[in-house]
């Protein structure tokens, strides 16, 4: 059942906080990353490459979560969800996207030919803070 | 297998950093959720209390994730590995030495007497990180 983020914990998603995202291993077990995130709607967005870990961990089971934190670790805010999408449509704009929004640069400096962009699109199914509002 | 730590993880560990620890739900599917981290030898320790979902889900699945960032983001690591101790022992005084470490208060401030701390001790089993070392 998708969930409509607050307020508070859109600006999280906003703000140039780092996303660090759980998925699952093929045995089952956990693996969470550091990433850039940000919204479409009501979704998150990460982007990743194919052939990374967490891309193959989706791609075999959706479930996700994802926690964040302001500078100093408060306010703070977790989500689980599933990968309502993965597209290499427009990845590469995306990624440029995230490198302005965490690096300031127009571009994202470390552009690879040989990697194939990937977007992930999550759709939370719960979410919790902790925040003043 | 346990790992040890390269001294750019233990940094990392060692630093008011915010951990990200990813734990397994009832389903299987992941949660994750900002703690506070200290290092004891090479192994991770967090707090937290009894009750709370993240130690529900490491009494019934024992493996867990972790990953932290410096401010910026960069370094940054990740870890997998599993409980290796679960205790109410010295719980207490680990929250205020953690209170010390991120707040840099003598005390935690949010002691509750109907809470029962719990001090969950993690071995390393695989360790990856981003950074220059």
């Amino acid at each position: 059942m998708p969930t409509t983020p607050s307020t508070g914990v859109r600006k999280l998603f906003e703000d140039p906080n780092l996303g660090h995202i759980a998925t699952l291993m093929a045995d089952g077990s956990p693996q969470v990353t550091p990433v850039w995130v940000d919204l479409a709607g009501d979704r998150i967005r990460i982007n990743s490459a194919d052939g990374r870990t967490k891309v193959k961990n989706v791609r075999r089971d959706p479930r996700v979560a994802i926690s964040i934190a302001a500078p100093g670790g408060y306010p703070s805010a977790y989500v689980r969800g599933h990968v309502f999408a993965l597209t290499h449509e427009g990845a590469d704009e995306h990624i440029d996207a995230l490198a302005k929004k965490y690096m300031g640069r127009v571009r994202y400096p470390l552009h690879r030919p040989d990697q194939q962009r990937v977007t992930i699109v999550i759709e939370p199914d719960h979410a919790s803070s902790m925040m003043a509002d």
